[in-house]
């Protein structure tokens, strides 16, 4: 039994993909990813933060209006929230309601900023998402995302019925709607109906296969080594990266709702999706796995114009639509 | 746009699966994938799949009498088949019948070599087996296999409702059974009640992300280039490796039964896997996809040790069960 060693390669830009995706998969690694950028001190981390939430927010009017999306401030048990509205929203969608989590390796993407994929799940799936702006470090770190997540969906609960209650995140945000279901089912209160975790941080130790055979081949996080090892233990914040409460890979699975799940096979995150479905199938959940060809982790892959984008929160929709409650219609 | 270079890299054996398969995930890859290796006449093929199949021999007496299974040659519609029996066949079972497409690269796995991944499903799905000995090349290039699978569905599909037959293949035996139901289509007869096809080869032409992101990786196929594109050109006797018959990738997936299908994240063969998902997805189809943690290309991962092994089959067990008809008990 040893080490594999695997000589320098280059990797094509896949064929089996859309012209646009081609363009996404051959992008550079962001230089941010290496060791050399990551912040030291609390004042260079709330500079980068601010730096990415500028660029965040830039982008939205545009993608909004092109979506015909609207977004309204909304604060939720005391927590502030996104609500995410497409302009028509069909009657049998009248009464549900999906909940995001957003991503940002559990340190960047908090305000406006944070609202990327509560867009593309609004416009795309046609569906009301409330997103959760949640407290992040390094002013707060774990576990106080994870208490405003829990205090927004006790609040949603007392107004709505969880059979019309939907969750869903990318990346660190699946990582955290994992994590929220498991500490639901611990505090006995009711679970959302449907989950969806694109490629969640399952795992924010070095634990899994594709953090290594994928390093270098994912153009997105590009490695675990730099900033998302540090992302990891600023939320972390001293805490075992094992405990179950921050990587939920390792929480317990029983009764969870139907799950969809969806990673790419570039995704260095392949492994943290994989493991997670693994362990909702040997504890008897429904779910559904989807594997995008040639794709890096997520979400740097949302683009309007690509047919993989309008695929994955299509199926998303079919997903939600099958197992969310239809409500009293009006 | 441009292709990515990748350094050269150590990938550690995961600690994300059992001790057995952390054995199989650690032995170094077969010279035999090397180009040095691969036959340039027909000798030459006939010396290494009679060498093959002598191996392929040996260790199935072992494993039936440990599985407790049992093996009888029969010839169906001038076919040689070999039916593997569990001792004990349920009786919800007793009218279910699988019909096997052995794996071996469309060169390989002949005679009763050819029958391990029909031991591993009688035994671990409780199910008989039909396992088809169907022509290869040298001798016997495309379409003789096809021709031979074809011939031994409509002569079980005589006696049998096709809601009690499923069909199942690994590797090359998958990109069978799924051209296979592609042909049942077009000539009109019926279709299995349900398909598993584990690591499917789908594309015989080195197309798909995972035929260059995971060379190397793998330790069991290792690459496109030696003896696996060798015996693609065998088989396709000088056709277009993207023939669909050849190719089933792309092929017409609408009407197919539910699939279950297997990859892993180390499989040379996992674009193979995904793109076929993508496609039976966007044709409604209900599938099934499963990824292992840290596998390559089956069957290597055959072990009765394995206890991903042991959940692969039992999976299947419960997916073909979901699928197939109970039957008239007696």
């Amino acid at each position: 039994m040893s080490s594999r060693h695997v000589p320098a390669r280059e990797l094509p830009v896949p064929a089996t993909v859309s012209p646009v995706m081609q363009r996404i998969i051959g992008v550079d690694p962001p230089s941010s990813a290496t060791s050399l950028t990551v912040p030291r001190t609390t004042e260079q981390w709330l500079e980068l933060i601010a730096q990415r939430r500028e660029r965040a927010v830039e982008s939205l009017p545009r993608l909004r209006e092109r979506f015909n999306v609207v977004t309204e401030e909304r604060w939720l048990a005391g927590v502030r929230c996104y609500v995410v509205s497409p302009a028509c929203i069909a009657a049998r969608n009248q009464h549900r309601v999906l909940i995001n989590l957003h991503s940002g390796g559990h340190v960047f993407g908090g305000g406006e900023g944070g609202t990327l994929e509560a867009v593309y799940m609004a416009a795309l799936a046609g569906l009301r998402v409330t997103s959760v702006d949640y407290r992040m470090p390094p002013e707060f770190p774990f576990p106080a995302a994870m208490d405003d997540a829990m205090a927004v969906w006790r609040e949603l609960l007392s107004g709505t019925s969880a059979r019309h209650l939907a969750l869903f995140g990318f990346s660190s945000g699946g990582g955290m709607a994992l994590a929220m279901t498991q500490r639901a089912k611990l505090e006995g209160v009711a679970l959302p109906a449907a989950l969806m975790v694109g490629t969640p941080w399952s795992d924010l130790s070095k634990t899994g296969d594709s953090y290594f055979t994928n390093a270098g081949v994912d153009n997105g996080l590009v490695t675990y080594e730099g900033l998302l090892e540090a992302a990891a233990r600023l939320y972390a914040n001293g805490r075992d990266l094992t405990d179950p409460r921050l990587s939920p890979v390792y929480g317990d699975f029983s009764g969870f709702p139907p799950t969809l799940l969806t990673t790419g096979t570039r995704d260095l995150f392949l492994s943290n999706t994989v493991r997670v479905h693994r362990k909702l199938r040997d504890a008897g959940v429904e779910t559904q796995l989807d594997v995008y060809e040639g794709q890096s982790h997520g979400p740097q892959y949302l683009d309007p114009d690509a047919p993989e984008t309008t695929a994955l929160f299509g199926q998303a929709a079919k997903f939600f639509d099958a197992h969310l409650g239809p409500g009293p219609y009006r």
